[in-house]
């Protein structure tokens, strides 16, 4: 790490390249953590921010056990558009497991579902939806769910780029994450999408162990099965981490406030409060899917990932509110090959 | 740390020391990370479960991301009798509580706790005691909650010892703690005592920060309350985080299976099952209460902590079972002093 002996108070941040400009030499030696960012103003305020949580001595230094991140997964780490992926894991189950329910082929939503006939699907509103994440999420162990899901985001593809879904993660998030760590932050993420569902890969992918892993979940329950202990899944919600629960889920599962929150629709807005409505020196940040040439461009009216408060709001709370089209110079991580 | 050139394959083990028995020169600068056990079959047990799993490239080598330790915490890390210490909290707590509520005066187990009768109160059997934590546990905010924690665990004194509960913690177990973390285990407690009760103490007494402070937990809600987020304790139990529910805790919270288990009663037996019966290198320990000279001596009858499966069982399971009396040279942190 670059340590200018001139400007000792400089710490080890995300962009020590921001840093440069201010300096009249060029220096190749140092490293942008966030490359695919342009230096807009949504980079120079992280950079400002992690500079001044990591400054020893500053007043606004804070000790790394307390570095606590969090972010948003659906629309903030990875696309959400055309549909939650999740979703399009529920589906891929109902085609599965359509031989062993001959009855779904004449009931909503199932029979949309297996026809590809979305309309059908779309009118039985949330409640068939709820019905397809029921049937296709329960019933099975947590180990074997784990492998379903471990089998099904190796082998299925995005609608549109015809790319594994793992692909489809937001190159310049991937960079926050690292950067963040390497400034000494714990990041979890904390979504609404089901925790069983992401913890088999998000290690892999994100760099976060299942242990800093919160989302959505159903109750288990201990059995032992023939002198084997498991954990049954079982069709009956536990939490929905979801807009006032995000700080449910964070108080759970993490115990102490986090001091940056990072999310994209009005899921996080409880988070981002919660986050940034305690004395010291905190952040949000929410994207804005404003490309809808190289990704989706969404907010007020969205299906998926409605952002019309966080918008109104964001001015006032001091959030940042990233321009995805103006300050991202690649989307996903396969641009840049 | 000490790496014997001719033994490469023995790792950084929390007792070099006892690799020095094997062999003939006496080793003086190699650290005993657990000095306060004796050079018994329990220290033996860790030693090698700890050198088989760190051991690079042997057959029972674990990543350090699985290396994941869960302790029970009343009985296991610091003493559980006379009472809980959670229980002794609650009846400080009705005392403080008791000039707003007049009708204490002459109702059980209130009466009998605010005139110091405790036969009056252990009359009212577990229904007493849950109301009693009802109201004491209930009605604040989780950050007030953690300030009267905080208070209460700084002016409290344990009532044979007269020192603060959380110097009533166990030498041994504090070694181990360090002594895994020492070699990347990541160390959780996992205990049926609530979770907001232990989180404002745990990092500092046992160096586990609170987001690996698993427990039982009542339900909380976000709110906002003239513009302040809090999240407000509900009287509404979330988890019983004991038993069945410790693998239930441990899946929300951590999201794989632990390596190791560590607990003292038959409300750890699921945890250490749970551990225990998956493919790869495990341990399961249980403290067993032998001493009640120095401690206390308790197992199958014990109105607080009692064990029997756990005992029954250990052998068969391959369960380490600590004899408190023969194998800890001390108890306590301030016998040493």
């Amino acid at each position: 790490m670059f340590r200018p002996a001139a400007r000792a108070t400089i710490a080890a941040v995300c962009l020590v390249a921001a840093w440069s400009v201010l300096s009249t030499a060029a220096r190749p030696q140092v490293p942008d953590m966030l490359p695919s960012w342009h230096d807009g103003p949504s980079k120079r305020a992280i950079v400002a921010f992690v500079g001044r949580v990591t400054r020893a001595g500053g007043p606004d230094f804070v000790p790394v056990p307390e570095r606590i991140a969090v972010f948003d997964n659906d629309g903030t780490l990875w696309s959400e558009q055309p549909i939650y992926v999740q979703v399009a894991f529920a589906f891929d189950r109902v085609k599965t497991l359509a031989p062993q329910h001959p009855d779904w082929r004449d009931r909503q939503p199932f029979k949309g579902v297996i026809e590809g006939d979305m309309k059908a699907v779309a009118a039985t509103g949330e409640k068939g939806l709820l019905e397809i994440i029921a049937v296709t999420h329960a019933g099975s162990t947590t180990e074997e769910f784990a492998t379903i899901v471990t089998g099904w985001i190796a082998s299925a593809r995005h609608p549109s780029s015809n790319r594994p879904y793992t692909d489809m993660v937001y190159q310049p998030m991937l960079e926050l994450l690292a950067c963040l760590r390497a400034n000494g932050f714990k990041t979890f993420i904390v979504s609404g999408g089901g925790v069983e569902f992401m913890r088999p890969w998000a290690e892999r992918v994100y760099g976060v162990p299942p242990e800093q892993v919160v989302g959505s979940r159903a109750k288990v329950r201990y059995e032992v099965r023939n002198g084997v202990p498991v954990l049954a899944r079982l069709a009956e919600t536990d939490l929905v981490d979801d807009k006032a629960g995000k700080p449910v889920g964070i108080h759970q599962a993490i115990g102490r406030r986090p001091i940056a929150a990072f999310g994209n629709s009005d899921g996080d807005f409880e988070m981002l409060e919660w986050t940034t409505s305690a004395p010291g020196p905190r952040f949000g940040l929410i994207v804005h899917h404003t490309d809808a040439a190289r990704e989706s461009a969404y907010d007020r009216g969205a299906h998926v990932g409605q952002l019309a408060r966080g918008l109104d709001e964001a001015p006032a709370r001091g959030w940042v509110v990233v321009d995805m089209k103006q300050e991202w110079k690649v989307i996903h991580p396969f641009e840049r090959r």
